[in-house]
């Protein structure tokens, strides 16, 4: 019932309670969907209802410990975990936090995700009450150490994002058939969405973009009503799952005719994705990975932040590619290459392409985009 | 490029101000996507990165200040606010707080959401720095005071949710052409989806459900690759969006043939509900509204706790229909129904309409499910 065989989820925790003996921490306590997935295989959309908090503990020997409310308790059973304690939630004044303390007693040092990327999922009153009732015990920042566990994929992860991947691929490559001039950007969007569920995709939880002369002025926008006109530059970017893993990669089209600036600013995204294609390699930082981008690119100020980040149970994780993030890339890892510059006053364009790093470089997961801005 | 007109914003930030004041606020600051766009408009797919925090402050008096990576500051621009402060996010080591401190200095007591269905979403290190830098304010909670403006609703906001629940209803009503027999879980899922899409959902987040003989054994699985067999109840609960607002409700079909408890079962809760819509009015109490339902199942242990929820912005909002709610119902909530039973040993079924109260009692946004099972 869970995506991957115990197999997979019990090299997780082993990974996983290495690095605690390593970091001297008794427990790990989670409050996220990415994280509880992550151990225990447990998944659903019912994480979008913000009423009941979901709560895994992972001891720092033996099995993790998943407590969670009483309408969670038969899909948590279907995963490996033999350890469920349930409440029914919600409740009228004890919303899990008694059996969170029976359980974590005795543990001096625990890690919780409280740094860069992270949330707590849970009330904070409820988080406050827990930590005054653990009077001995510390709550510690452990979310470098979770995200570099989960930064290196398993061959059976690197499987599910390149079979998303090759998906979102087909729908791109069917992109003459799906859009056209005129389309209202709304009716684009839904109609691509569709495609991708018909290619495979279970879920398109993320699907941004924009349209407009030369090039957009957002790239985080829904659509809109108005239609596609020719010499705009309509970029789609998605985020489709398969078994609960991500793509995340977009792609960019001129209607009619192309401005210069569109073609130039094009042809220097590809060839700065190029640029990162050849040197990704393990052993490299990401901050210099960023680099190989930016030197192509050779426009102050014209980023948003960042020319990439890992990819995997979330449509963005850790690491990112960008001027001060020292992680070192290893094997296994994937990541997002994803630069972009300004082509006018108010306009970007951005490209990005899916990559896994292997001992002899960077390889493909997404197809990649042809060399000229193509013409629809 | 927001949802609805100004005017509409405007009101809530009175209402908002009016309670704060009330409650002796001096600003309330939000870390949260349904927040922020409740009080700017301010809607994109982006959340399901974590990578960045985004602000909110809502002063006693005066406009809302944002404060946002800047990859958010055109779409930001293109709201009704005036007051947006950016920064390069991801930043090294200041991610907001800084600008965060400025914005918040000088405001003794600050309402956050803190309690039941709440999270906080930055870096927990990011927030205890915040508040130890802001020695002289407390933080306290606010999240009753919030969920009481939001449960109650416009006629704008009642209009969208008429309008996702009118699509929804459309795909259900041709389930006798999207499912069958031998067909795939995951492909009926899939292909309801598509429905949805077709029908004009902007997307669909939620998507649950199950399928087995006589009944379905939990409700919030995804869809695995085993077939719909004659003598399943196969179960879709479907939260739609349009415009960012949602439906939340499902319908049950069995294949071929029903058996005598689930055909009873359905009864019971077509029964269930019915009671609810007619009793159901403003001056009386969640809880109350929630029992007139349990009479009707009167069967004790069989419930997941709750009969019902608030429904707008988020597939699900207070208040709750539970036995200790004691919210009042107000004209203009919109709620869902959602009375469940146990079936048989391990098998559950449940029923959801979404209704909105008025004066007069109930009105129903989601056409109504057929009086008995119906067998595809």
């Amino acid at each position: 019932m869970t995506d991957f065989p115990s197999a997979e989820y019990e090299a997780r925790l082993a990974r996983a309670q290495d690095a605690m003996r390593a970091a001297h921490l008794d427990a790990l306590f989670f409050t996220t969907e990415a994280e509880m997935r992550y151990f225990t295989g447990f998944r659903t959309l019912f994480w979008q209802s913000p009423t009941r908090p979901w709560f895994l503990i992972i001891p720092r020997s033996g099995l993790p410990i998943a407590i969670v409310p009483e309408i969670g308790a038969a899909l948590m059973q279907a995963t490996w975990l033999d350890d469920i304690r349930t409440w029914c939630s919600p409740h009228a004044s004890d919303d899990g936090v008694s059996l969170l303390i029976e359980a974590l007693r005795g543990n001096a040092r625990i890690g919780m995700m409280m740094g860069r990327e992270s949330s707590l999922r849970m009330p904070m009153v409820d988080f406050w009450k827990l930590r005054d009732r653990l009077e001995s015990a510390s709550f510690v920042d452990a979310s470098a150490l979770l995200q570099g566990l989960r930064m290196v994929k398993s061959s059976a992860e690197i499987q599910k994002i390149a079979a998303i991947c090759a998906i979102a691929s087909n729908s791109f490559a069917n992109a003459a058939q799906i859009f056209h001039e005129g389309q209202r950007l709304r009716d684009a969007f839904r109609a691509f969405k569709i495609d991708l569920l018909n290619q495979g995709a279970d879920d398109v939880p993320y699907l941004v973009g924009g349209a407009d002369q030369g090039g957009y002025g957002d790239i985080i926008s829904p659509p809109g009503d108005e239609p596609v006109r020719a010499g705009d530059v309509l970029m789609l970017d998605t985020g489709a799952t398969l078994d609960g893993y991500f793509c995340d990669f977009d792609r960019n089209f001129a209607f009619g005719h192309a401005s210069d600036a569109a073609k130039t600013a094009y042809d220097t995204l590809f060839r700065a994705t190029d640029a990162a294609l050849q040197a990704a390699r393990p052993g490299m930082r990401c901050r210099d990975l960023y680099r190989v981008m930016a030197d192509v690119i050779a426009q102050d100020g014209s980023d948003v932040g960042r020319f990439g980040h890992g990819l995997g149970l979330q449509l963005t994780e850790a690491p990112s590619l960008i001027s001060f993030d020292e992680t070192v890339l290893r094997s296994d890892m994937v990541i997002t290459l994803e630069p972009s510059m300004t082509v006018g006053p108010g306009k970007v364009m951005v490209h990005e392409e899916n990559i896994v790093i292997h001992e002899n470089g960077a390889e493909l997961l997404s197809r990649r985009a042809p060399p000229e801005l193509p013409i629809l």
